[in-house]
């Protein structure tokens, strides 16, 4: 698309945006990335430092990673190799790919940048040995040198090993290899973010804290080393810090959130994480007296793997989505809408949604603070 | 993105695709828009010319379009203004805006495009009358001259006007207006595409074509011009061609096809399109001695609204999809999958689904024929 088509520039007042466009109110935003860090410093024990790696598959964003860091985060996570190009080439010194990647071309192309970079880390998980002697090939032909850390399936059931004597084999394999540095353990329970009450994520959490703690166990039996066990999500990230076994967290919501993550029960002790994230749409189309009203933003503007977005105004729900369509309903006693007028929604499912768009408008108030591009996205080679 | 990260290259064997990749196989889609044009013809009466729209919100895609222009089509639709710049500025002659487009700045900037394009054709549906002024006032400023078509609900339930002294007002309000001509009527029946008996289809669409007849009556009888009606979808345009009643269809889907129009039952006259759409993944890790697979690409891959993609693989079913995962189970005694092994997934729905990549890979056989820009991905304005 025509690049010059930016919904805002800086200094704009709301009114002024094109639409659809994806906006973070940067009060909630701000307030988000502040409570995320302080939980984590109330919640360590005396004389422990648990490490915060945001997850950058979010918000695809280097603006958005550059604040995470300079609050304290000791790197991002990415999804993709892609991603990672995308975030050393910015600038951020610690990129963690918490995924297999495994294709020889891919491989050698993230060594050649992990070899432009040397100042930089970037790491990757490994869940076969085929992936750990394609890895060392690359890293070897390219002098490069990246992190590995062994994924440990805790309950995503998706990648990753099960068995201790998976980790070993794999941890063993890692240490042969020159270029490689063997980091530790990935140990993330996606399945557990959404889990809605407290009780089930406790457990859930729980047996995945066990079981990396009997994996860590393993290796240091054996003679290895394992300097982190990193994993964690937005949903979760208290249970991982209370469990005595993670190192590290990973939670990538945190800062813009969505309408699922806000079907979860809190915890008493957990922040609690305001919407930040929403994709301002605007009435295209009215009917019966105002009662009903279609906005220009749909399936192209919004994701709906986690359910539909919901309107962030009163007396209002989405009746149905089509591509570049969101059809509102009156349910209430509230005004009726009008063409031209602006509605806010609030995305189901923050990550593809972000990914759907080629910029966030960061708000303050009435205005338009910036305008920062989504670097990553489509970054999903 | 780094725009350098493109998944192929003409010439190119299969294997050497990046993966996730946009894959059109070139043989069913040419076979597709053949089939459509041909389709038309034989149905056509004698001394009746119905013309080809295609819709192009499908594929987004410039080099697409031409390939639709060159077998006869009289233009596309689109669904965006931006979308409509994309494509007027790539040269394509003829361009309909099937939505209603309000907001003044995008206005101005359509007026914009059409006074800088003054032999290219633009179109853009109306169901209010601010709507029309707000068009004129944009117009007369570009001194630029569009062509209008009044939205008539037919069965949608989203946007358009619902009675004929509603069309009647509204084309009235165009005639008067000198940079506005007015082209007829827009009644397309988005929700009968998917209906998935050919009766309940042929209900619909008897019903949203007799609309149509009664609106077009009401404006002759009004001594206004009606010179097109114009409508229809990939599901249901053989009906649209045998009603008598539309001038111009506007299918879109037929050149990629997806899992959810495979669904449908197929009317014994109508073409049966052929799968052509297809996102290659990567086998990243197995399980269960290859009974298990997880693929490297997901929801920022492959549009889920309609449902999970397919596994375009004899024995082999999605069971979950994650941001950047599908995993696979096999549940037949099909061949075990292995790390590095190539799957093509057919996608629920190709609209959305095409909107996530920014390049199609254009196989024919074992080799890449063409990689086409995705040239309005993104363009929601």
């Amino acid at each position: 698309m025509d690049p010059s088509w930016q919904p805002a520039q800086p200094g704009d007042r709301l009114a002024a945006i094109d639409t659809p466009a994806l906006l973070v109110d940067l009060d909630a935003f701000d307030a988000n990335l502040a409570a995320l860090m302080q939980a984590v410093a109330a919640a360590a024990a005396p004389g422990q430092s648990i490490r915060v790696r945001p997850h950058a598959k979010s918000h695809k964003c280097v603006a958005i990673a550059r604040q995470q860091l300079a609050l304290g985060a000791s790197g991002i996570c990415v999804q993709k190799a892609a991603e990672a190009e995308v975030f050393i080439r910015a600038g951020i010194p610690d990129v963690l790919i918490t995924n297999e990647v495994v294709a020889p071309r891919k491989l050698a192309r993230l060594a050649a940048v992990a070899a432009e970079h040397p100042q930089a880390r970037i790491g990757l998980c490994v869940d076969a040995l085929g992936g750990v002697g394609a890895l060392a090939t690359a890293c070897t032909a390219h002098r490069a040198r990246i992190d590995v850390y062994v994924e440990l399936d805790v309950g995503q059931d998706r990648c990753g090993v099960r068995t201790d004597a998976q980790v070993l084999a794999l941890a063993q394999a890692v240490c042969r290899q020159a270029g490689l540095a063997f980091m530790g353990l990935h140990a993330y329970h996606g399945a557990a973010q959404h889990l809605r009450t407290l009780e089930e994520r406790a457990a859930a959490i729980a047996q995945a804290a066990e079981r990396a703690r009997a994996a860590r166990a393993a290796l240091l039996a054996a003679g290895l080393p394992c300097p982190i066990v990193t994993g964690a999500g937005t949903g979760t990230f208290m249970l991982e810090l209370s469990s005595g076994v993670y190192d590290e967290i990973q939670p990538g919501s945190y800062p813009l959130m969505d309408a699922d993550y806000a079907r979860n029960a809190a915890a008493a002790d957990a922040p609690r994480f305001a919407q930040s994230l929403f994709v301002l749409a605007e009435v295209i189309s009215v009917r019966d007296d105002g009662g009903r009203a279609t906005l220009d933003a749909g399936l192209k503007s919004l994701a709906t793997d986690s359910g539909p977005p919901l309107a962030d105004l009163a007396g209002w729900q989405v009746r149905s989505l089509s591509d570049e369509h969101t059809v509102l309903d009156r349910v209430a006693g509230a005004h009726a809408l009008q063409v031209g007028d602006r509605v806010r929604l609030i995305p189901g499912h923050c990550d593809p949604t972000v990914n759907l768009h080629d910029w966030i408008v960061a708000c303050r108030g009435d205005h338009v603070a910036e305008v920062w591009p989504v670097n990553a996205r489509g970054a999903v080679f």
